[in-house]
């Protein structure tokens, strides 16, 4: 199916394209197309209504394999109003019919929920009908998003075809320092790469050992973020098979693989970073844009929103309050991670500080329900997008951070590194 | 200021008219107009602009003593829309300028919020722009809903009059069974009343030293339900003065005071009752609605948000899974009790048996947001109105229950009883 020249066999392979190659029939490289399996097909509320569309009325077919289709109620969780609840009803209809895999109100964030059940594993190929898929290149899953009509293919066929993408190189060396967390590798990534510097390219990243799942997970999110239609975080160490995963040989890259470009990002270089409005390559060291006035901030979404963040937001606010002058939206990225915080105090530190909970699920992220901004309000978020109007009125700004610069941001009332917080009294 | 002819001095006085005639300036009874003292004006956030522009715009006025208004941000919190976010951001401002009090997002419903700041008090008179302010009764504040006119005009002097209710006397006979509540008292005081059956006329409830201040809002919540004015419970034994209520001797009300309507209820008569579709006042057994599917639980409200309701709805639901085919929002009715429920271990039971927990504050009650209904579907809620439309869409029903059969229902899926849940395993 190769529309490229022939090629010497045996030519060493990027990740994406060892991972394109073993899910489809034949080996391909790079400007190829290619027609693979596909492991898991993820649907989000919001796009389940054109999703059953296209399944019944235009395809007129069921899911080939039901199981490897999850439909998940997350993006306005509980409906907001009366046409969400009614496009939820229809999803719980339609999984309740055909089998397919539901994840209803307050059990999470797609990405997060599919990596909890296992929905994504090292080798697999996932299709979610939400750009921040790349996210399952955390677990050396090719994840990509896809619009409810590819998706509906996908969940018809069991297969979908693509153009192997090129790829490109970033290799993380050094250690972070304390205080500096795999949001500001990301962000920084996304600053060198630019908001267009991979646009249909698979970013492969290069860590060793570093990084928990978790952080793996944030920066495979941010991927889409500089144009990636895939963002895959080589296995190293014993982080994956830690978790359980099952890692198959053929899934690393080739030494001498080819890509169309190398970067090299020195963690132990790196201060925390901040995302201005409002495009995610807007990247500046915190120190530069302290001290701004924020209205609201908040903890959570499928970048940030796991038991790790929350508890690096604790560190900072226990013992705290929250600024009077602004409000702490906390939410969970899942209702594991939530139980998790809640059953080890996380929950209740927060809390104590000021947090306003949230049901598992996106929030505000996309400005549809759960703390939306009025014009003129700055918000400094976890999250992985800052465009104009995102998160509400399109005169409101949005800061992306980590969760430890959001919770200082928070205490401070304003921008603020953690090292801004005064230690409480009768802290040691 | 009495309209009505002059009557002997010393008449016998219900407590509506103690009250009354108290805080104003001369003895009242029931028919006079009364000019009197406003301890408290509540204001919520979806009636905040109202208020604003009638304060600022027709009345050019400020508060008149800025620490007797309270600005609750409860009825759509966090917000949901830009339009939203502007008017709790109007009212975050004008508190900022004012020094009226704010109780921002994730703090509480505003009766629930006032309550717990100690803002009504026994002889005291609140006036609220929520229609269930007749909720401060409970602890023998005349508590009343208004329009934003209304209480701008009691922001702006200190003051506001009102015609003196009549009262019906409701004295609650004999001791509650296991399982039955002061929800299910409420209801059936309500059906015993009729929906109109209190039109303006304050309900006087002698309980004696039965019901706590959590069931005496209960009580007095759906007071107005009946259509009243005012539901007052008369102190009785040491209730409110463990909650450390200084109870003034005059707010008794006299033996002999004239009612235009006299109820005894025997709680010990009386089984688990329910509020079917689409009066308050449509009270049945819950045996005679046993089985019908229900497709979503809300356990919360300024009617049953309380500790002691999630408690009685963690008795049933630990070590039970909800029924996958029913969801179960739990949305505690402040910070205060979210907190206390994590303190206790109450959140995690729930959040075991599955229940989706939501931000402090009026949750989907009103239909505004967080699980409105779709057409078609079926809620059992533990709030105090089943009106067609009110949590959604027209053709939603909805069914009006105490905690502990909201809990039962969302495990068997349909409408149940406590004692059809069946013991887990393990358990003794």
């Amino acid at each position: 199916m190769s529309i490229s020249s022939p090629r010497p066999p045996g030519r060493p392979q990027t990740m994406a394209e060892k991972i394109l190659s073993r899910r489809g029939s034949q080996t391909v490289y790079a400007g190829d197309l290619a027609v693979v399996d596909v492991d898991q097909v993820m649907v989000v509320d919001s796009i389940a209504q054109s999703f059953i569309q296209r399944m019944e009325e235009d395809l007129a077919a069921t899911p080939k394999f039901p199981r490897r289709v999850s439909i998940v109620v997350d993006h306005v969780a509980p409906a907001s109003t009366v046409s969400v609840a009614q496009a939820q009803k229809e999803a719980r209809e339609y999984a309740a019919k055909t089998g397919v895999r539901l994840f209803d109100v307050g059990r999470g964030i797609c990405h997060q929920v599919l990596m909890e059940e296992r929905l994504a594993q090292p080798g697999w190929i996932v299709l979610g009908s939400d750009s921040h898929s790349t996210t399952y290149g955390a677990v050396a899953a090719f994840g990509t998003g896809m619009g409810a009509t590819d998706i509906a293919l996908a969940a018809a066929s069991g297969k979908t075809w693509l153009r192997v993408p090129e790829s490109v190189k970033v290799t993380f060396t050094g250690e972070l320092q304390p205080g500096v967390t795999a949001k500001d590798a990301a962000l920084e990534m996304i600053r060198v790469l630019g908001a267009d510097g991979a646009t249909y390219q698979s970013i492969e990243m290069h860590a060793g050992d570093r990084f928990t799942r978790g952080e793996r997970m944030t920066l495979a999110n941010l991927c889409v973020e500089a144009g990636a239609k895939a963002g895959l975080v080589v296995p190293g160490g014993e982080i994956l098979t830690d978790y359980g995963y099952d890692i198959p040989d053929w899934v690393y890259p080739d030494p001498g693989a080819t890509y169309v470009r190398e970067v090299e990002l020195d963690l132990s270089a790196l201060r925390p970073r901040m995302s201005a409005p409002s495009e995610v390559d807007n990247v500046h060291d915190v120190t530069e844009l302290r001290g701004l006035k924020v209205d609201q901030v908040f903890i959570g979404t499928c970048t940030n929103g796991r038991l790790e963040d929350l508890h690096a937001a604790a560190e900072v606010l226990r013992g705290q309050r929250v600024n009077p002058a602004t409000r702490l939206l906390v939410i969970p990225a899942s209702s594991e991670v939530m139980e998790a915080a809640m059953q080890d105090g996380t929950l209740l530190t927060l809390m104590q500080a000021g947090a306003v909970l949230g049901t598992p699920g996106c929030g505000p992220c996309m400005g549809r329900h759960q703390g939306v901004l009025a014009p003129g309000e700055v918000c400094v978020s976890t999250s992985n997008r800052n465009f104009i109007g995102r998160m509400g009125d399109k005169d409101a700004k949005i800061y992306l951070a980590s969760p430890a610069v959001a919770a200082a941001t928070a205490v401070m009332g304003k921008i603020a590194l953690p090292e801004d917080v005064a230690q409480p009294v009768g802290a040691v």
